[in-house]
């Protein structure tokens, strides 16, 4: 693995070099991950003309035989507690001769960006903007699989759980089991914290569970992801309980699943980020819910559940293939519920069969 | 409580205008909370000479019903989705003629600082430094009571623990039991990642959990925590699987107790903080364990799980009364092991008893 992130950090040097810097400062702990394959808490990375640099805190959050990064990596650990490794880092920096310095400054705060221009005087802290991100929104088949196998372990997860009786247990409950069981099966551990929504709570994004328990007629909404070698994917589904659902039950349902399957259809290379949000929107909108949708319909996952691209009204840019990306429109009535339909896609040339569907779980509207 | 936070509000406020600048503007999580009593995701407190405003996102994070912050404050929600509610409130407060903000540069990032400067550039940007922080680091009796229920739940949790078979679990899967145990009896959540560390792993700060599996003859370390209304408290403890503990399990479990005990006892009001640090580390310095220690042998608990003040050798400050503490001193032997002990404890006067232990599991060498 290790020529795979000497080439990453190669390309970010080469768009450095561009910008007229020759040297930068990641600090950003998904993108120092993404660019040395660790991220030690606090550690920064050190990308210069000649060797690179991971700067660790003292003492380094595990010990030093877990921090393996790849060959063309030095670790520099500092040398005595409570220093800011990004400081540190501007003060190497200084020392090998390096004139300037493009920083993350979306990460950096104010304090330690001034701290970073006190130690080194001589630099000239330039910003590399979001030059990591950007590197980071197309997968390689290692990341896409590290995904697909986080995928695998939710619905594995969830499958276990819609086995076992629910009613009458609470959405704390619930959640707290699926995510032992995303660590049952493997993954490092939840991608992001649980959502279990029963009830009046169901459909909403993001629902922190709460001691509501499951009761017969619920709609009962989960949104659950796992992470696997810092990979981050999500499922979300939206059942009935009880034996026979509502009419408006079966009618909410049917529109949400019209909406997400239109937004998975829209996922091919080339097409417009806002396209795919308005294929599954105008949906919604149609059917007179263009009140209360969310914000976006779908955003990236990879070492973050939530990357670039947005899928959204304002969104900028196309999707590329092998960018994965979730298509999750719902629809939330207040006081009554509601659902979302939530998978994660890799963008996929349609030679290739189009969009390759990770989170496998029926989208049948299943009564349980 | 409303008036609990106008006045906290008022304390902040005087601050400020002492400091030059009448306008502020809290946008650390922990700090929003602390002033207004609820902080939704993204949510920014500007205080001003009139009314206070809590500026949320759009969607707000949770329904409007749920944000309850008290009289004193009105609630703006941004009028459109995507925005930053710190550059919204930078906005109003130059709209409500202010002439100076002083915002959190420890919290803010160079990017949004920036654009706050742009949105608002009739205002002269100044600092608020750890104002807010240093206004939570003496708590009231509701604050110390939301910890003593925290500590409650983690001892419970532990205790039931206790209880159960150990040998051939991993440690992940401890990690997993002891966090439903704490929802179980009432908490928000963990207040930390907890921390299950077997046989070599034992007695490491903040051990991310692993496969490994309990062994007979293992040290078991176990740091935990409940957040209850927001608060977090610490526990940790070490163990011994089997019958009989080796003789250099007991050996080194008493040095540490006696660091531990040794630190607990320096806590009085007035005490320098670095001399309480001393207090335990040189119990386990003049047993020749100088090299390896923890940075710091304990913090500050409270909304956040690592506050001021900092138990640590260069530590500035004294202690006052109705500060929570932890106390945490430990050893670890490279692929040996080693043992932790930490309490949580408030500091008291003497008159009233001396420090008030909130983490009450026994910490008699326990051989399970």
């Amino acid at each position: 693995m290790s020529e795979v992130y000497a080439a990453r950090r190669e390309r970010l040097r080469e768009r450095c070099t561009a910008g007229g810097s020759a040297t930068a400062l990641v600090s950003r702990p998904a993108n120092v991950r993404y660019l040395a394959g660790v991220a030690p808490l606090g550690a920064v990375l050190l990308l210069g003309s000649g060797e690179d640099l991971l700067v660790c805190g003292n003492p380094p959050e595990n010990p030093f035989a877990e921090v393996r990064p790849d060959d063309g990596l030095r670790v520099h650990e500092l040398p005595s507690p409570g220093g800011d490794p990004a400081v540190a880092a501007a003060d190497l920096a200084e020392g090998q001769g390096a004139d300037s310095l493009a920083v993350e400054e979306h990460h950096l705060t104010v304090a330690r960006h001034r701290a970073i221009g006190s130690v080194a005087p001589g630099l000239r802290i330039g910003s590399l903007g979001t030059a990591v991100e950007q590197l980071r929104v197309i997968k390689d088949e290692e990341e896409v699989s590290c995904l697909r196998i986080g995928a695998e372990i939710a619905d594995q997860a969830l499958g276990e759980l819609l086995e076992s009786i629910l009613v009458g247990r609470t959405e704390r409950h619930l959640a707290l089991e699926l995510e032992r069981r995303l660590v049952d099966h493997g993954a490092d551990g939840p991608a992001f914290v649980t959502s279990v929504g029963t009830g009046p709570h169901s459909g909403r994004r993001g629902h922190r569970p709460t001691d509501r328990r499951v009761e017969e007629g619920d709609f009962l909404s989960v949104c659950l992801g796992a992470s696997y070698h810092g990979y981050r994917c999500e499922i979300g589904r939206t059942f009935v309980i009880g034996t026979s659902p509502a009419a408006w039950q079966i009618e909410l349902y049917d529109l949400v699943f019209a909406a997400q399957r239109a937004g998975r259809e829209a996922l091919v290379p080339g097409a417009a980020c806002r396209d795919v949000d308005r294929a599954a929107r105008q949906v919604l909108d149609s059917a007179g819910y263009a009140e209360g949708l969310p914000v976006l319909t779908g955003h990236g996952v990879g070492l973050e559940i939530d990357e670039d691209p947005q899928l959204a009204p304002a969104a900028m840019g196309k999707l590329d293939a092998c960018v994965p990306v979730t298509v999750e429109p719902g629809v939330h009535l207040p006081g009554r519920g509601g659902v979302r339909i939530d998978d994660t896609l890799v963008v996929r040339p349609e030679a290739d069969g189009g969009p390759e569907l990770l989170t496998i779980t029926t989208k049948e509207l299943l009564a349980l």
